[in-house]
Order: C-alpha cells, then sequence, then structure tokens
C-alpha cells in the first residue's frame, strides 16, 4: 500500500502535482472490447474543472486528456490505460508566499512533516487538482457499466438543505444549475447563499448526494470489503470529504428497530429502504444511496495567521483563485470514485 | 480481495460463522517481541460479549481465546499469530425457523442470492459474532502500540445525545455504567431508554464517539489511502454501520472556512481542531475523533413480515436472544479497528 | 504484504509452527456449492506427511485437518474456511539442542536476526511443516477445478534423472512407488540411492515435474502477474526450493528461435510445446510443464558444525527425525500451490 | 490484481504499447528526499535500448524519459512518480502483415483469444519494448538504495558458456564489450557466434547471472513472498525468461547434504555460500546470486508457417528488425527488476 491505487481488479494509479508538467494516470484491468466516448469523458471533466460559472474559482484548466495505449481503434484493448492531463498553468512564483509558510487547515505542515520538504505550487501533490485524473477513470468505469446508473447532486450548500427524497427529485434537472441541485428553488437559494459567501471573501462546505440505480444483487465482499465499506473509503479519499452515511445514516441511528426494518416485497425487493440498497455489506438490488460531506475549502481570500517553517505565526490573504464553494465541482468527483467502486466489484463478483 | 482480511503490514484475516464450530483468524505482521498481556486481552473479549449487564442480550459467550502460534514464551515472534474462540452454543434447532426464511434488513436474503444457500444458523457469517475476532487482533494492536491512546464510547442511544465536547469528558468513567457513556447523567437517561425499549420487545440505534490521542505526525497514505478513509472503511465495516464522520464531520459542511480553519500555534500544533487530528489524509499530531453511527438491531422481539425462500410473505416474531441496544457492546469494537488501523499506518509509515 | 498469504481471489493464509499448538489457514474467496470429498483432501494429506515408508522421515504427525468455517452440510459456502492441524507431537525437549545453536543452512540464524528471538523448537515457522496447510488448501483447490489435471512426480533425485519426456510416461504409476517416479525402473534406481543416503546419514536433492492439462486459454496477467511467473513464485516458496523452469526452461536458452519456435496447427493447437503451454504470460491451451529444484535437507545424521549465539561454532549431530530425500513428499505440496495458483487466477480471468 | 503492477511499498505500474503514443509507469512510494541523478537513469536505458552494436537490432529507440510528477528541484518529493517514454515510431503499416496472423511462439494467438482483439503493431503491450518502464524503475530503485551493489551480466550464449565463479570476475568489464559478459575471452567467442546466428537469420537464448551484494540480513517475508520467491517472481516476468534459479540451483538438487550445506564462521557468514545469500527466505547478509534463462526471440528472419485467424496456416517471414540475441539487452533489465524487489523488501522490512 503506498496510498496512490485504488481497486483490485479495476485498478486506478494516479499520479500528479497540481503545478507539475502534468496529471495523470494508470487505470489497469478495464476489460477489452469497451468503444470510448471520448467525449462523454470530456463531458466529465468539464464538469469537475474550475471556471464554469460565476460561483467556482475563475482559475482555467483546459483539462483535455491524452490517452497513451490501451485503446485501439477507439475500443479498450484489456491492457492498462495511461493517461496524462498536461498542466498547462506551471508559473511557480504564484505560489511563492506559500513556499515556506503552512496555510491554516491545508496539507502543507504535514507533508514537510512526513516527507521533509514540500512542492510548495499551489498544494502540489494535496490539491484537489489530482481528482481530474480520479473524473477520467470513472468516466470509463461508467462506460464499462452503461446498465447501472449513477447520479449525484448537491442537497446542501452551508446551512441551506434540500430536504425532499431522492425519488421526488428529477435528475434531469441536475446539470440545469451551477449548484447541481435538481431543485430549482433549492438551487437558486444556494446559489445566492454561495455569492454572498465569495464577496465575503469566505468558503463554505456542503452536502453531495449520490444515488446508484440498476445494481444487480450480490456486489460487495464481506467481512472487511463490505461495498458500504469501499464507497465510504473512496468517498472519504476525496480532497475536503469530513463524512459518509448511507440509507438511514446517522438519522438511522435514532430509529428503532421496528421502524427502521425494510419489509420484503413477495419478489425480494422491499417496501422501504432505509437500508440504502446494501445489507451485510452487499447490495440487495435496491437504490443505493448515500451522503458525503464537504467542508468548506481552507483556502480564503480574507487574512487569517498561517505557521511558517521557522515557527513564526504571520498573516496570510488568499490570492487569486477563489472557490467559494467547491460541492458542486465534487458531484462529478463522487460519481466518479462511485463508479470504480462499482466496476471493482463487478469484476470481482462476476467470478466463477 | 477476497474480503475477510484487513491491512497490509498489520493484516487481519478472519473466519467462523455464529454457530460453526469456532470463531477465529490470523494476525500476520505483528512485529515480534511483544510480550503480550493476555488478561488484557480477555478483557476486551469480555467489553465486547453479549450477557454483560440487564440492557444487553443475555446469551452466554465464552469468548475464551486459544492462540495457537506466533507467540513463543510469552512474546510474540513476528511470524502469524493464528487463534481460535470455540463456538460453545452450535444447537442448531435455534434456528430452524430462519431456515427457509429471510429476516427483514437481515443479510439473509442477500447471501441466499450471492452463495446460492447459506449456513442459516444465527445468521452464519452475517452475524456481529463475527467481530470477536476483530477484537482479538484488535487488542494485540493496542499493545503493540501503548503509547497510543484509543477512548471510544457511547454518546447517542436513539434520540438522547451526549452533546459535551470529549475535551470535557472523563473517560476513566466510560466503564463505570453498562451504557458506556462517560457523562454519568446521560448515561443514566439512556439506560432508562433502553429498558424502556426493552420492554417493547423493540431495539435502537445509537453512535460511538471515538478519540485517538499521542498519534505521531504522518501515519496515512493519500491519495486513496488517506488516514481517515481507511478508519472510515474500517468502521463501516462493522455490521450495522450506517454512517462515520470525523472532526466536524457532517456538522462541517454547515461551516464557513473562516470558522472552520484550525489556526496554528508556533509549535505545529492547531488552536481548534476542526480537522479531527487529519489534513490531507495525515495525522497532524492532534487528537483524532470520529463518530460512528449504528442502526438498530434488525431482530425485534415483535412480530414483522418476513420473506420465505418461495416468495411468500410470513410473519415471523424474534426468538431467544434480544440485544435492544448493540452500541455499548460496539465500543470495544471501534476501538479493535482503529488499533487495526493505526498498527498498520505504523508498520508503513516508520519506513526508510 | 505481512508474508503468510497467497493469491487475490482465492486467498491462503497460514499460520503455525513446527511444534505449536496446531497450524492452520483460512481459504478466503473458494466458490460457494462445492461439495467437498473429505476423503480426497485426507489422501493428500497423507501423501505428504512423514512416515509413510522407509525412505522418508518416521516422525509420525497424524495430520487430522479440522474445518471450523465456511462448510455446510457438506458444502462449500463461499464464506473463508479456516481449518487446523493440531501438533501431537510438542515435546520441547527434543530441540533443547538447537535453543542457542544456528544449524548450518536452517534459517535458524536468519530468524534470530531479523525478529530477535525464535520458537527454536524444530524449525518453528521455517519448517517444512508449514507446508501442510497448503496442501490443504490446494486439495480444495483441485477439487473447484476437476477439469483441470495436475500431475506431479518425482524426476530427478541426486544425480539420477528420469530423461523420458512426460507425454510418455503413465501418470497413474506415480503412487505405486515410494519415490513417486512413474517410471519404475528409475524409481527402482533412485530407491537404491535413497536407501544408501540414509545408511551413510546424509541428505539429497531432487527434481519434481509438474504437468498441468486441460487449463482453458487465457488464464494469467501480464506483464508482471504473468501465469509462469506466479507458478514459479509459488513454488519457490515451499520450502528448499533452488530453482523452477517451464517449458524449454534452461534448455530452451541453448537454442535457436528456428528450433525453438512452436508451430501451430489450424485449431491453434501447436506442433510442438517449447514454451510450456504458456505465452506470452497466458495460458494457450496446451499442457503447462515445469520442473521445481530442491536442494538435500540440511538436516544430517552427521556431524557438522554450528554456530551458537555467542559467535562459537561447535559440533552438532542431528537427532531424531532424519528425512533422506524430502523430495517424494513435495510432490503433493508442489500440485497443491499449482492448484492454488490455477484457482486463483481461474477466478480472476473468469470475469466480466 | 490486474496484472501491471510490481511491489507493496515500492510500487510499480507500467503502461504502453510497442507502437502506442507512449509507454509509461508510475512509481508510489518512492521515499521522499533522494537527489535523483538523471544521467544515471539515462545510462541504464542506453543498455537497455535497440541498436548498441552490430549484434543487436539496429531499431532506433530514443528511449527519452519525461518526469511528470513526484520530483521537485532535482529530489523524489515521496509523492507517485508518474514518467512517459514516447513512441517516436509508430508507423502501423510495419505491422500490416501480422494484423490477422499469429506468429509462432508469440504472443498474438493468446492475446486475441484472451481479449478478443488487440493492438496487432508490434506486438503490443507484449512486446519487450514494455520492459523501458521497468528500467526507469529500477534506476530509480537503485538510487534509493546505494549502498547495495547489483551486478548482473551473460553468462551464456546459446551453447556457449561462461563457467567462472562470479567470485573471479571483474564486473567493471561487464560493459567493456557488447555482449556483457565479464570474461572478455567469452564475450568474443559468444560475440562470434551471435554474429553467425544473424547472418543465418536466426536467433540464440542465453542466460544472464546477477550478484547482489551488501544486502543486510534480514530481508524477506516467509512464508510465501520469501525473497528468493518474489526475485523469481520479478525475473520470470520478464520477456522470454524460462527458469530462474538461485545459489545452488538446479545443481543443488544433485547434491549431499553434507556437501550442500554452508558452515558457519564465528561472524554469522559463511564459509561457502550455496544458499545464495537467502535461507528460510530471508536475506543472510552473504552475496546473493542468480541465474535467469531467456529463450531464444521469437521473430526470426526465416520464413515460418504462422496461423491465420481464420485458422488458415500461412508462411511469414520476419520484417524489419532483427534482435539475433537479445540476452545482452536484458542484463540492465534483470538489474533493475531485482532493484525492485529490493526496494520494495527494504521499505518492508526496516519497519517498526
Amino acid at each position: 500500500m503506498a496510498g496512490n491505487s485504488y481497486g483490485t481488479l479495476y485498478k486506478v494509479t494516479t499520479f500528479g502535482e497540481s503545478h507539475g508538467e502534468a496529471l495523470g494516470g494508470i487505470i489497469d484491468g478495464c476489460p477489452s472490447g469497451i468503444e470510448l466516448d471520448f467525449e462523454a469523458i470530456e463531458v466529465e471533466m468539464s464538469r469537475r474543472k474550475p471556471g464554469q460559472s460565476a460561483i467556482v474559482t475563475q482559475r482555467k484548466e483546459p483539462d483535455a486528456v491524452q490517452f497513451l495505449s490501451g485503446i485501439f481503434e477507439g475500443k479498450t484493448t484489456g491492457t492498462p490505460i495511461g493517461f496524462i492531463i498536461p498542466n498547462t498553468n506551471q508559473k511557480s512564483d504564484d505560489y511563492s508566499h506559500i513556499k515556506d509558510n503552512y496555510r491554516p487547515s491545508h496539507a502543507d505542515y504535514v507533508y514537510d512533516q512526513k516527507y521533509g520538504f514540500r512542492d510548495y505550487r499551489g498544494g502540489g501533490r494535496s490539491s484537489a487538482r489530482e481528482t481530474a485524473s480520479r473524473v477520467v477513470a470513472g468516466a470509463i468505469a461508467k462506460q464499462m457499466l452503461p446498465q447501472i446508473k449513477i447520479n449525484a447532486y448537491v442537497s446542501s450548500v452551508g446551512p441551506i438543505h434540500l430536504e425532499t427524497p431522492y425519488q421526488e427529485l428529477d435528475f434531469s434537472k441536475i446539470e440545469s444549475n451551477p449548484v447541481r441541485c435538481p431543485d430549482e428553488k433549492s438551487a437558486a437559494i444556494m446559489e445566492e447563499y454561495i455569492r454572498d459567501i465569495r464577496k465575503q471573501g469566505d468558503t463554505v462546505g456542503g452536502v453531495v448526494s449520490c444515488v446508484i440505480q440498476n445494481v444487480p444483487v450480490g456486489l460487495g465482499e464481506p467481512v472487511f470489503d463490505k461495498l458500504h465499506a469501499e464507497l465510504g473509503k473512496a468517498m472519504l479519499s476525496i480532497n475536503a470529504v469530513k463524512g459518509f452515511e448511507y440509507g438511514s445514516g446517522f438519522s438511522g441511528s435514532e430509529m428503532k428497530g421496528s421502524e427502521h426494518n425494510d419489509l420484503y416485497n413477495p419478489d425480494g425487493t422491499t417496501k422501504t429502504n432505509l437500508s440504502g440498497g446494501i445489507q451485510g455489506g452487499i447490495s440487495n438490488g435496491m437504490d443505493i444511496y448515500f451522503r458525503v460531506a464537504f467542508k468548506p475549502v481552507a483556502t480564503i481570500m480574507q487574512t487569517q495567521d498561517s505557521l511558517d517553517n521557522k515557527g513564526n505565526i504571520t498573516p496570510m490573504t488568499g490570492k487569486g483563485r477563489h472557490d467559494p464553494c467547491v460541492v458542486p465541482r465534487a458531484v462529478p468527483i463522487v460519481e466518479a470514485m462511485a463508479a470504480i467502486v462499482l466496476a471493482d466489484f463487478y469484476l470481482i463478483n462476476k467470478t466463477y
């Protein structure tokens, strides 16, 4: 375990720093014969990238993916898919102010402690830019499993919550607004809130909900590699994530068994689905749904104290980029990681 | 990934069904030369086992661990530690009523679908009895890392929440009451609530909080094997867990960056610790704390509809065992899994 | 990687010292629904165990396997199969003479150096007794893949070589003599040679050849986990193995391409099979065959210098057990490891 | 296990087809703070590449490595090192003759069977060009372990064997001749032999010997991940390898225990070293040495029958590239894989 791979049979390994030459990765284990829709991959990339709207950072990242192997005549060959995403914005001087400074609630300090020094440019490896590679791998995983529908959306921005159950939402509206909230009224309020936060030079957290449909019964490997345990790990590995719950989640902990149990229909489906589509760590064929909590981005445009590497506390003001609410951009990343987890289990559990 | 191993260098593999001959496991990678305190292991086992008090199930499980290898003259040898926990209660007829029936919100149905048939006695492999092996492995992990302090406790039972921050709690009181809540007033209310649930033949969920202290800076392997991602996976792999959050958790998603950022002291510690002791997936030396949500146990003493394997809905009433609130017994399991995760990272990150 | 597991989806983990309470292991990932032939497992165990004939050690090891989980009503359940093999001969005083002494060409010295101390009784973990657990796992793997035929046999004992190509041998005669050489004339000469070695109080090495038939096309995962690379690793992990070659092997290195290339028949089979059933690391449907070299057992009944843990050279004479030629007993171990490797690839490569 | 990664803590994942856009890989787990000698990496690359001399293929492969991440200000950062090696020679028409044809003893047939189709250009993923990525990873591993000396050399070409023990060879002469045989007389004869083979349009196999010095005691993880088992797997994963032996190897199987045992000196070193520096799977501090057998390259300039994908046998003549003896070029690849194995164990076994 060196930390930069996920998966067993659908195995994704990524590399790349925020301001290095390029990001990229290797998808090992993708089955052969999949006719790739490269436009669909680009769509996912554009959903993740900064600068999509007024409420997200305006930094330009033309995330053009170059595939280097594992694809021949438009189809996957079964051999590893290597890809790179060149970084076009490598100006080191943008980040000279953090060279010797540890920004609060960033990974600067721990990287220096762990590795002795760090690529200080823009967060280096700990930058969320790293997730671009995940989106590529997830986009291909989605194409490997076209029958499975994965829809993530923003269900909270700061104190504003969308309480509507997912069953009553129209997922086709997720992309209709910059917040990626399928409920237009809530979306408008959230957007207004984010604009206000932006003016303050501040940031705010939020929650991404995700629904996975048409999953076959049987995915998951108890007792340690339960389906929801892997989903949880995958989500928690995304930058800024602080919590994961599936099915009834934390609110389920307040319930009684008589309320929480999902009674069966004769066909094996259940009348309710507080289980969240997973029982005993194995998919039961019902919708899988979960929620992922994101903290506010640490880089704010206000002045805050930072620590320099000589032990001095010095005030620092965020420069350049400002992403008041990263949560809308996290939507495709959540979907990507879900797709990767499912692809891996799909390969593992269709065996024999 | 066949599902029943956890860890890379401190690697725990378990086996065993609820009513088979024995449970057990192999701890591979435990360093040599640790003088084992067998009594301490038994204490952990007794904390997990049923029948400890009036508020938990009265089923007797004399969880006597037999160590079969990897220990010589009282010390670990560095070779794999094999152990078994014989099942003394193997009467199959206790469970004849569930042979052909799928209990709601149990894993009966998915096991039958996934594997074609199942050991139906008492939940088989999906029984929480499996966690006994984890407690053994965790107890040894704790002894490997005596400098690290791990304290878990019950912070919610159903709707009753202990809101006191962990810093104000006296962990030495955790074992002073059957609920394992260190705040005695809250403990009394929780206990009363559980007694009431018990009378109803119902069950209730809850939350276990966990605090880990004295962790060195540098544990964790970004970008996928972040320390909190592994902690999350480990917790989510415990039976009945529905959610995991660390540091500010879900409530952090409601905050602004200006509120959430942990400002530094000159020595690298932070004034606040909403990060929960982990930044960028790497321990920063501050206390690690997290919360784990447990759903109510599915087996209730009330009559509920179940599904038989011919597609008929038939009423079923829980028999024999009744564990109205499993959460107090989950406390040592949460600690065990935390210890296993830390032991693994400790070995991985002390390299070179 | 803590060292005591093999495999990814058919994953075998073992534990146990030569003179501890028991050996054992966990087979994780065995598919469900296999009706186990326990007698066949015992047959494999009896092939491995000492004391089968006058030419092998007379130490008695009644290797009775106790299965503790993963089997219900005679069939595998898909959950981990835990098993133990109790050690009935645990008298520590047998080995007092090696407590502080490092026997030449044994692992005593490196274990003490690596782990600080060791279970010195009978070799501890480094004893070949450990392979008993592998034979259990291999016997079950064989039953999982009844269509695949695995036949190993002794092709060399010391300087005596059986040169006959495997195609001309009658595998049904392997078990007809204590040497496990299917050519009766060679077997007689080998047996005579071993008897002579025995009288000298010496030991001798040899070679086990193995032929695997009816393997489907497509097993193996280039570029690192090639089928022959995994077979090689599995064989080299067996005690006393010094070399592995498959197909043309070392002699192939002396050949020209024009001689070595296997020309095709129209059906995709090949006229010759110097490739040994594997091309580019993937099975091609032809017979897989390989050879495994075993060094002579280090324990001899002659007096040799040993090193004590204070740095003194002291003469030592082997006591008790004498296994003049371990190679016949290695035959079932080679088959077991081959079966484990195939079972793992079978599960991995039948995916999607 | 998707096949294209090697290692646990020093983990190398590669991608790339012979005539795709680029080869490359990710080295995950390389410790931070290593000042890379890029020239040394280029030297290793140039040792592997074709066209070095008249006796190897004249195809030009300007293997310029581009490092994309994990290096900052000339030093490794501890984050994954991504790199690519662009393919400058991608003309597909060179290989039109093998599009529908399976060359004998190539992987064409099994790739088509396993994956349904293949990138037929120049062997695609099964081309030895893939090993370029291994050489990069090995060159960095060597720099991580400067104290360990790894020297490989050609000890056999076809029927011509260098019998001199490695202790009597001058490793500084390995690079003094195109055969990479440190004995100049043998080198001259081998070179003459290869020239003759070249004239015949044929190819020939050979053996690479490797000696590793200054390895600390204690590397290796019994019982499955023994040091020599991992070395064996790593070597067998190299294209065209048919056999591996270490220490006494196959010839050790002919010996008696009284001859084979390595007697100790008072300091723990041994008088002889038939063990090959490894006992019980753990390095004992003595020189590690092993031999790797390579078959002759399958592509010959003579006419041979091939199979087309419609089941017709058709004559085919090799075109363009001709590598009469690949063994000299295999020397740096053997060293690279040895370095990778050692780097991995070094990180694993220096723990706690």
